[in-house]
Order: C-alpha cells, then structure tokens, then sequence
C-alpha cells in the first residue's frame, strides 16, 4: 500500500486528535444538555443502550466495547444497579461470569430516553450534513480505532 | 436543506459519540505511548505547539482555541512554566492581559519533540489510509464543532 505521508504539519490545529477533542467536546455538551432532566452521565446511558441490545452480556465484554477500564466499569454498574435501572446475575452455564442485564425499570427506562438519544443524534447528523455523512465519519473513525 | 433523519438507530454502537470517543482512545494511547520519553501530557504538548505558532496569544484565547477550561488551563500554564518551558509577559499595549510566550528551552523542546509529534500524526493518517483521508475526517469533525 502506498499511503502518503505529511511533513509538512506544524500547527497543532491540523491535528487529528485536536479535532477529534473539539468534536467529542460538543457532542459530549449536547448529549448532556439533553439528559440533564435524566440524572444521566454519557457512560451510564451507553451501557443502559448496551444491556438493552445486549442483554445477559459478560461484564468484561460489554467493559470492553464501551472501551471502560475494570475499575471504572465496576463503579458504574454499581451505580445502575443502585439506581434499579440493572441487575447482575450468574448464568447457570458458567458460575463464574457476571451476566449484565437490564431490570424491568431499567427497561422502561431505556424506552423512555431512546427518543431523547435519536434527537441527539439527528441534531449531530444535521450538523454534520446527513446521514450519508454521518456514515463516513463513522467510517473513517472506525479505521482509526482498528 | 433537507436533511435525512435517522430514525432506526437502536444501538448505541451506531452513535457518532460512541466511535468519537474510540477512536480519541487509540489516538490519544498512541500519543501518550510517543511521549512517555518527555513526560508530557496531551494538554502540554499542544500549548507549546500553540505558542510555537501563536506567540503572544492572549491566555484566554489560547485557552478557548484548546477548549480547555480556564481554572484548568491556568494550572497548565503554571506547569509549563515550572517546567521552564513557557512563560507570561504583560504586553506594553495592554497590562491587564497574560500573553504567552515559549522559552528558549521552550522553543528548543517543541523542536525536538515536533518530529516525534509527526510520527504519530503519520501513523494515525496511515491507519485512515492516507492524507484525503485525513482531510475528510477533519472537514466532517469541524462541521461537528462549528
């Protein structure tokens, strides 16, 4: 593969990871905006999606999807599960795994800010241009994190 | 405009927020990776690449062009400062503003660690597959933060 190679960069706004920070900053703002009637932090909402999707997921798997580390992952699990939104239970197959799901609250819960989210998203999409467009930067992310 | 709107999205693995924040971990991993050797944050590195090419710049600008917050970036600065690297002059126009300027050891370190910077810049840019690449995926992420 021949892949052209930049020597020419000497601003730090022509980097990748600086434009990848100003994006995520106000994705991140717009995502809060919107769950602030919700109590809810961009990663206990990610894994509520998650168990919804996923349910009866390994917690070291959905850990590493969402790309959370151990400790951190514990912590917000507890924080659902304090909160009744999810559960941990052992699989009869394999007693020694923590299979994630969703309560029936927890459920309710995804139903009611699933809109919410789509709403989010549609306002990033429109920014961005379209759904065509949203497709290819998520493209072009996931090249990256490969 | 007529924009598409996404009204199937279900997973949160198809939200533009969940592949920002994976690929900011792999750029930001291998970032940290080039920089071990210089005991240099993110946030550090790209001041000192920001005064290189902005000398002068006004605190609060150089601030909200790094999107960092300001008691945070006031630290940032003193760091950097402590470290030798950067300082704050009064400019002669206006003593009520911190202008920011490199060191000589500043100027001297941004030189040294420019290439190592580029390294990983090329690296990121060969995982997209290339400079049109690249050029794409900042021109969608600076529609996001526009």
């Amino acid at each position: 593969m021949n892949i052209s190679i930049d020597m020419t960069t000497t601003s730090i706004e022509e980097g990748i990871g600086y434009w990848l920070r100003r994006a995520q900053q106000v994705v991140l703002h717009d995502f809060s905006e919107t769950f602030v009637p919700y109590d809810l932090r961009p990663a206990e909402f990610s894994l509520l999606m998650l168990l919804s999707s996923h349910p009866g997921i390994k917690q070291s798997d959905a850990a590493e999807i969402l790309g959370i580390q151990r400790a951190n992952f514990v912590a917000l699990v507890d924080a659902l599960q304090q909160r009744g939104l999810a559960e941990r239970r052992k699989p009869e197959s394999d007693r020694r795994v923590q299979a994630l799901y969703l309560t029936k609250q927890g459920t309710d819960f995804v139903l009611e800010t699933t809109g919410k989210w789509r709403q989010h998203e549609n306002r990033m999409i429109t920014r961005l241009g379209g759904l065509d467009d949203r497709d290819q930067l998520i493209e072009l992310l996931t090249r990256l994190s490969a």
